[in-house]
């Protein structure tokens, strides 16, 4: 493979992690050690900059910064929710990266993001523009099905977890057999986070909170819910469920969808199950309700950050660099797990354009045959992705998260009209 | 004054906090110093225990249970929001204390508790029974008067402000100028809390989210906020407004009340003003508006307690039993700042009669002209209550919380009919 000189471009895309940024300083870190890559971009708010020539120099920031990145979230070029669709957008990046010697392209996404990556890619190679695309995973949602996990799920778990040991012990403070806490997760069609609460359990104590778990693999029904409810209380001060907002009933329809509307990818904007269920447990079985939607915390919650996902999101970008120097385009990074008892886990490489085709489910397997708890086998998978905790530096008694200085690269081209 | 020789009991009431534990851990810690106080018990559930003479020995905890009561949320002896009411209850309740020779009572807890506290004594001093009541202070909301500022304010706030910086950098990667995150934050008639989400600012950059804070100080109008948005959305990418669930109009009537009904003290039940905003926002001024509710991971979140507060909320518990050893009784121990520029704090008593008379609000000099944002008093006095952070134990990636034995005192009266 000759060696391929030229610039590299790091692009964010879709909605941000705990860790998506140490990815960024994976890139940049890794970049900064190959003599043919001559300057680092990033791009801002994702395809926004790529349309728009908006780049900005990541090798001109302080090392400090990029240093910051790994325990800095939401996604510090920007982000965005916009997917490519018309011709003429695909051949504008192209423009741009042939304006600035765009010659790696490092894209860090789900399934959409992948997808205009391997477009553009496609296109370069249409056009004889030697090119070299490596995708680079984030999802909290934890539903890719190349990898092992994703980066960004791990820190996602921490923070349930975390949150619902707190939300249970103020619980049972207060419940007397009569007290539901019912916390809703997100994870549109898969229930990998709500699953992950189950890590909030102590060993060998099945019947620590949460009690009930309620995942998007398992039909969901009114009365088996409430009889489950009813149990718990029997049994314990106070019950505490967790639930995935994509829970579904017995025909796969969503049983609560707040809004018609859909947002800017065409999903449909869920969530209110958690208020489903209040009204049911109110109405049928007449206990005290509290309602906690953990939303965007979820995926930002950088202060309770997984040292194990942090690390492996910062290997990830590193991996990607090598790959892509190392003549691989294409392709999108993937984490290995190893194979012995102690965890260890390894980067991969997979075709970038099998990587949008399938949602990867929580296994049923994995589910205890009361539909509502995980056995050992989900335990064994997700409890070392929570291992560890990011020391993030306190200023004045919050955490001092950091901010790129963001040098533009001069433009060169027109303005696009999208 | 005479030695009083006896046991002694401690109870919580009312919502936990982050640090209620600590004043538990401060009050058996230093009952264990004099020789005059014989055992220490807990109540548990608060009035629950001492109606139902539900007791159990704390001196037979382990060294390790007490201290991990330091870094523990919830209540561990289990809390209540009874109000004692009828004269039979306090009646029962001394006759609880004389079969078990409690001479010293620890309450912590807010205005009912301590007032409740105070009645019990009165109606000990009626019937000659020796015994000294020192109240303890907690709670989130920092409405009582007679301390500069309460146990869990401060823990409260340091997770506030940690959760406003990391659902800004998440909605500052997302936005476009479009994006408006309204975060619901607790405190029924007074601001304290969602004024404390303004030390999320970094110093001098008055620009920094939130970019809005809405306090029940300040009357409400629907117009003014519209507009407040409208400018944060043309200066900066996205708009954070953070929202006391309090709010009130001109006329003093809340802008949202969820239901019709009061909890067990006849509180109204507050909440949904966030979705009562994001239904204007929407509606009138075109942006996309995500709401987090923060809700009982205010008061619970102890992995991000303030060590300032746990220090502060150990040494009122502390400061109770020394009082009360030294003669003290029908007090409340207050916190006394320092006149020092350096923050210092010391302890205090006032009469237990006194607290629960007035509700302590957020100044209306301490909020800028502009009524959405703080000025440098509540700055100064905001600033040291978040200092330091709480070291909490990990086990397998999650906070390792104790859990009390709780090993019950025999019961020596018949059952209690309620």
């Amino acid at each position: 493979m000759a060696e391929l000189n030229g610039n590299c471009l790091v692009s964010q895309s879709g909605g941000p992690t705990a860790v998506i940024n140490a990815s960024v300083a994976g890139v940049v870190g890794e970049a900064l050690n190959h003599s043919c890559i001559e300057e680092v971009y990033g791009a801002l708010n994702g395809m926004h900059g790529l349309l728009h020539e908006d780049l900005v120099d990541l090798a001109a920031e302080s090392q400090q910064a990029i240093r910051g990145l790994r325990y800095t979230p939401g996604a510090a070029l920007g982000s965005c929710r916009m997917k490519l669709k018309k011709p003429q957008d695909f051949e504008r990046v192209l423009e741009v990266f042939k304006a600035h010697n765009i010659r790696y392209f490092f894209q860090i996404g789900a399934e959409e993001a992948l997808e205009s990556a391997a477009k553009i890619s496609a296109l370069a190679k249409e056009q004889n523009y030697e090119l070299r695309v490596v995708g680079i995973p984030k999802t909290t949602d934890n539903d890719l099905s190349a990898t092992d996990h994703c980066p960004g799920y791990g820190s996602a778990l921490k923070y349930i977890g975390t949150t619902v040991r707190e939300l249970s012990v103020d619980a049972d403070a207060m419940g007397q057999g009569d007290l539901v806490t019912i916390i809703e997760v997100m994870g549109r069609n898969a229930g990998w986070l709500a699953a992950g609460a189950s890590l909030a359990k102590r060993r060998d104590h099945p019947n620590d909170p949460p009690h009930l778990v309620y995942v998007p693999e398992v039909a969901f029904s009114n009365d088996k819910f409430l009889d489950d409810v009813r149990k718990v209380l029997k049994r314990e001060k106070h019950c505490v469920v967790v639930v995935g907002e994509g829970l579904v009933d017995k025909d796969g329809n969503y049983v609560a969808v707040e809004t018609t509307s859909t947002d800017a990818l065409g999903h449909a904007q869920l969530g209110g199950v958690g208020e489903y269920l209040r009204d049911l447990v109110e109405s049928q079985a007449g206990a005290k309700v509290r309602v906690a939607r953990l939303g965007v915390a979820q995926r930002a919650a950088a202060h309770i950050a997984s040292k194990t996902d942090s690390e492996e999101a910062f290997l990830v970008g590193q991996a990607a660099v090598l790959a892509a120097v190392g003549g691989e385009s294409d392709k999108m990074v993937t984490l290995v797990r190893g194979d012995n008892d102690v965890y260890s886990c390894d980067t991969g490489l997979t075709n970038l354009a099998d990587v949008a085709t399938t949602n990867k489910k929580l296994p049923r397997e994995w589910i205890n045959e009361d539909g509502v708890s995980m056995n050992f086998q989900f335990y064994r998978y997700a409890t070392p992705l929570i291992q560890g905790e990011v020391t993030v530096p306190f200023d004045n008694g919050l955490p001092a998260f950091i901010r790129l200085a963001k040098e533009s690269v001069d433009k060169t081209l027109p303005p696009y009209e999208t």
